[in-house]
């Protein structure tokens, strides 16, 4: 069915963005990130492809976007009072997301980056580092507790956990077993970290 | 040029999969992962189509198996004396090969196996593992020569090395700046396998 648009109250800014949000998760989780077309995405939401393209150049672009807005942000790292239980409720709430229509998309958003030249570019240019600064809000919260020391809390070895969960998901494919995470931060982030 | 395999001398076990090997690199040299066909390796090596399906079922299990046999085997594991030396050695030279056509090939084939499922359980069921193999050796000379407790030398320890250095990889893109090794094992590897 083909909805014209033009007859539908017009819907502006945030108001229109987060339909295509919207439009754009549902298209796929229903259908895959393969078969996700700026069409598509426009007719769902009842909004002409030239108001997608004049936000989003790209479709890797409208993805990323449409992916961060629904990801937590750094107002829903988890607070637990300890920096093994804040690691592990982050990596599982992680290992949850990549399990779910969230995995798909990143997983085509990559396939697409390998392959293609100016996929890899817009991949870049609209990632936001959501796990690296949540990352680094955990640390900041253990050394005001006292739990670690300032100089501990470096970049490199924050990125470990996210690194070996996102090996696992991209060669294993999901679900990331729980035993995994649980070595990731009892083997690996919290000796780093702490001593 | 069609060349008819059959008025060539016949080769068979090793040395026609050695040539065979070689047609896969020069194609992936030449033309790049997306545009490799086993018709094409097979016209390059002078050999039939059925030779390589009867060997290598998949394009995924054929491109692995050219280059697994191309990259330095376990044999090849730097020995400079020291667990420092090693590591850093080993990820160079790991960084140097991603940057070449066997990294070219190894985003190919992950971007496959990510779109496709019989092309990720191929991709699963050929991988060799060698990266793991030659940094539990690293570690076990490193045992040997008493400069790491037995057991600090964790599996999931030995793999951070190489999930930071390949995350780089697939999300930033080759080369690999050196300084990032440096710091993969000065921050990361070695406080992980030492303390």
């Amino acid at each position: 069915m083909v909805t014209d648009h033009r007859k539908q109250p017009r819907r502006r800014g945030e108001e229109l963005a987060s339909a295509i949000h919207r439009a754009t998760l549902d298209e796929l989780a229903e259908s895959g990130y393969a078969k996700l077309t700026m069409e598509r995405v426009a007719e769902r939401a009842r909004a002409s492809k030239a108001s997608l393209y004049r936000r989003w150049p790209t479709r890797v672009a409208l993805v990323m976007d449409a992916v961060y807005h629904a990801l937590p942000d750094l107002a829903d790292v988890p607070d637990t009072g300890s920096l093994r239980g804040d690691l592990l409720t982050l990596l599982r709430g992680t290992a949850d997301i990549l399990a779910g229509p969230m995995g798909e998309a990143l997983r085509g958003l990559l396939a697409e980056a390998l392959r293609d030249e100016a996929a890899a570019r817009a991949f870049k240019e609209n990632s936001q580092g959501a796990g690296r600064k949540m990352m680094a809000e955990i640390a900041r919260r253990a050394v005001e507790r006292g739990e670690i020391p300032p100089e501990a809390a470096l970049p490199i070895r924050l990125d470990t956990g996210q690194a070996l969960l996102r090996q696992h998901f991209l060669f294993q494919g999901p679900p990331i077993p729980d035993a995994l995470l649980v070595d990731i931060v009892d083997e690996v982030m919290v000796p780093l970290l702490t001593r």
